[in-house]
């Protein structure tokens, strides 16, 4: 006889992603779909994007801080095309004898991220893998008919912009795999500790998007390598651009390793898994942009300008060399 | 110096992925996100669901099997819920190896599909992972706003339907598994090969999706076993249903297997991977459903009826016995 009160499966869902599901249109997860229905004059913006242990994050990393970056890669992205989180559909994948405890951790964490930037669970589906853990996750946005950010507006004369800091996650995860690494860097225990968790845990730049919406000509976050990404959102833009990698805003911890170990500078630049924006706004607008991205509570930087041409960008020193990168990107493949 | 046209994961998107993404909206995969802008007075209906390599399906599947699986048990589930397909999401992890032929087949299959059943591809991730292929989709349809088909309405005395046949994918699954039980259940070549194709290649009831959502007072598809999930319904429904098992619609193959090895029929209804869909019809109108189903394409079949109480659904034997099922429904935990 068939159980009505469901499955080992519908029990996990119940316990551990009922309480994320807090939009009436989740429908407590009861059902098999969520409806969504679109505020009117919005559009919807859509992305996926999935972390798997080992690849993007350590298989020891705590639980709760693989839910919060899973959720996290995606906002950040969102933030970057100037659209304000609705919600989001998750896919999981557990291996075989994964603790209840580690279940129970992983929601915690990604509920407290779904509360705080008021994006809640509509509904999704969870698997047993013979692999490692797998979260995959679609997150929706919306912005005003027609407003959300491209990359491919980017105009000769308009200036570049970063936000917060650039290549703390590349150092932290090259201090997560080389702890020794700390003492060669001369770094203060709360130095390490800072990149450590910049890659453990992103910090999505959902408070700047309403200003990328309203002010960037072209936007997209970096979670490649500053280099790398630039380079797309020139190519997208058809433009070319100039930047001093001394405008390069670091974190302090940053800057200690880069006084100590100067081609730690280049890898800031090209590593992946920062997760700030990189936009660019018309120089008329320079001061407004940055004076309203502070009152956001988010810094943001000029690095340098958007010039004419396909060529990719230059990264210049202090001196106005070109300097040329071994990695200038991530890439899986 | 950074690389404009793009990382290996860019030209490995566009090569394979961007003939797929036909909806403007998806902006030819070369933005960070997608956009859509909902069709007026209508709602989104959401869905995400995964497969994985060696779970739910074998690793020697045809690639192209492999990504149209994917897309269709999404496709599924909207039809289920009355819902007109609009497009996806796509996270696609391969392990490190995986064969550009793979990957090109996959990606046609998928074409096949996107295409055929007006579903296209708007954006996505691509990762290598140290597991198998795991092929991870967020759906989403669309239906007139307050439509969508819920588990939750069924009332007593509707008859329940389900469409096409049942148990197939179930049967093919053990067939594929023990490939010797083709003879044992004396079924021809293409017998043999109806079972199998229905496990490798689900056919989801698109087009039966309009008359469920003008006539089904409850719906949803059948994809963890007939009997576990129509007592998912009766429970989200606050009803109980009383079903004869020889009602249950059986392929000739089935049939055939069936008449060999009895015990075969619960496997036919608690088995999962039917891709079915089980809906509920007030009896008034059970003749117009048939027929407005057949007039789709889509045969439906009445099993039974929705009865009052909360108790799990019966599901009797010829003579009226009531049957007790071992494994009801499928569960991945």
């Amino acid at each position: 006889m068939a159980k009505p009160e469901g499955s080992a499966e519908d029990r996990l869902i119940a316990r551990y992603f009922r309480p994320l599901a807090t939009h009436p249109g989740a429908l407590g997860l009861a059902d098999d779909a969520a409806i969504l229905v679109p505020p009117p004059g919005c559009d919807l913006v859509l992305k996926a994007d999935a972390i798997i242990g080992g690849v993007h994050f350590f298989p020891d990393d705590p639980a709760g801080a693989v839910g919060r970056k899973a959720l996290r890669v995606n906002l950040s992205d969102l933030a970057a095309k100037g659209a304000k989180p609705v919600g989001f559909l998750l896919s999981l994948a557990l291996p075989a004898g994964t603790p209840d405890a580690w279940l129970a951790d992983f929601a915690d964490g990604l509920r407290a991220d779904a509360q705080f930037y008021g994006c809640p669970l509509f509904g999704g589906d969870t698997d047993r893998t013979p692999g490692p853990v797998m979260v995959s996750i679609a997150a929706f946005g919306t912005v005003p008919h027609g407003s959300m950010v491209r990359r491919s507006g980017a105009k000769p004369g308009d200036c570049v912009f970063v936000s917060g800091t650039i290549g703390d996650a590349a150092l932290g995860v090259k201090l997560r795999r080389e702890p020794a690494l700390a003492a060669r860097y001369q770094l203060e225990p709360r130095e390490r500790d800072h990149l450590l968790a910049r890659y453990l845990i992103p910090e999505p730049r959902v408070d700047l998007s309403e200003q990328i919406r309203l002010q960037a000509s072209a936007a997209m976050d970096v979670s490649d390598g500053l280099a790398g990404d630039l380079a797309k959102l020139c190519a997208a833009s058809g433009v070319s651009a100039d930047v001093e990698i001394e405008q390069v805003p670091l974190s302090d911890a940053a800057r200690r390793v880069v006084a100590v170990d100067e081609p730690a500078r280049e890898l800031a630049v090209t590593g992946g898994d920062d997760y700030e924006v990189v936009c660019t706004i018309a120089a008329e607008n320079r001061e407004a942009f940055r004076a309203a991205a502070l009152a956001s509570g988010v810094a943001v930087t000029e690095i340098g300008r958007i010039v004419a041409g396909r060529a990719a960008p230059r990264f210049r020193d202090r001196h106005g060399h070109p300097l040329e990168f071994a990695h200038p990107s991530f890439s899986h493949f």
